[in-house]
């Protein structure tokens, strides 16, 4: 597949939501020198139908070789590129409270090309100290911070209700894409990209889950 | 709409990824006081197209009267029972870290239903204490804590690589649902339903919206 070719298909968000699992997965696999898999095996492990994922992977123009299986290194890249994790981003967290000190604590984000650079918190008291030998700045320093260091994603660690006020201050400044932890749907202009972690949502989806096994 | 006809029909993935949106948002109208909702004003707030949010909300029974809309109470209720948001669900959070300490300390869970009773370590400096009104125990606790107090739920904010020993605990004492924080895939007893936040995987679909809207 080249880029030209690629470029032709709209991928659905369906399929978009499935590749970091292949991506992870494939990652897994590579971790443990294996260098190929059918889809059956795919299928199993990750619970996804067998045909649904070879047509997954048949929409970025056919991995798969017949008798065969996939390339697992080869495909792995390929999803990683799909993905846009061929190159790195810089990362800010907004809010140092529990929820943004798990975030900067956490071991993949910097490994998959997600570097967390810095903290920002409203309480002085949190501003000045390191948390995980990342600085902690006061919000007043936000804006200029992410233009001097091209900030390209803020991690949204902050109350729900003060949540829209400070995305739309991180947007005038540049960033590409917001982490939206905050439970409230955010209103940005379309250049800004969100991605939400709604958790009582999840909770919800989890309680549906549950009365259906129930019934 | 009533329980034998809800019955009949298998609801999608997406739509049941959809329900809890509609939901929190119905939730927020009623908090405001507001009535009735058109399909159109739902499908703005909620930046899901007028006839998929038809279609959706359809697929129940139809609760929506032409010229006139839904009634937002009425929907909201509905939908909270399909997603058995109708009774009281008892949880666990294991992992006393920053993680852990950040659902419990968050404010939505309770008022949606999901009561925190308790919290797990394996830090012995970490149990015996409280956090946020709440007992920490040892995780050798865990086993007898949950069939005496007939817990539902179990929010796994372990570190991965102890996820999978410590779900296959959690489901031999009757465990309901797994909240799954940890990065891999969990195999569990089809009875038990795991509801995963992947965070990693999260960051990929930002990536790759990112790298989308640079093109």
């Amino acid at each position: 597949m080249d880029g030209a070719e690629e470029g032709k298909k709209k991928i659905s968000e369906a399929v978009i939501r499935r590749l970091p699992r292949y991506y992870r997965y494939l990652s897994e696999l590579m971790s443990r020198n294996v260098e190929r898999i059918s889809s059956k095996e795919l299928s199993r492990s990750l619970d996804i139908t067998a045909s649904q994922v070879r047509q997954d992977l048949n929409q970025f123009g056919g991995f798969g070789q017949q008798g065969y299986g996939y390339n697992v290194e080869y495909l792995q890249k390929e999803i990683g590129r799909i993905l846009g994790l061929n190159r790195r981003y810089s990362m800010i967290i907004v809010g140092a409270g529990n929820l943004g000190r798990a975030i900067c604590n956490h071991q993949n984000f910097d490994r998959r090309g997600f570097h967390i650079a810095a903290l920002f918190d409203v309480n002085p008291e949190a501003a000045g100290r390191e948390l995980n030998h990342l600085p902690v700045y006061g919000m007043e320093q936000m804006e200029s911070y992410i233009t001097e260091h091209r900030i390209d994603i803020a991690a949204l660690c902050i109350p729900s209700n003060r949540a829209q006020e400070v995305a739309m201050r991180l947007c005038s400044c540049g960033i590409k894409g917001l982490w939206n932890f905050s439970s409230i749907e955010l209103k940005v202009p379309a250049n800004v990209k969100v991605e939400n972690v709604h958790l009582t949502e999840s909770l919800m989806t989890l309680s549906y889950a549950i009365k259906e096994s129930e019934r």
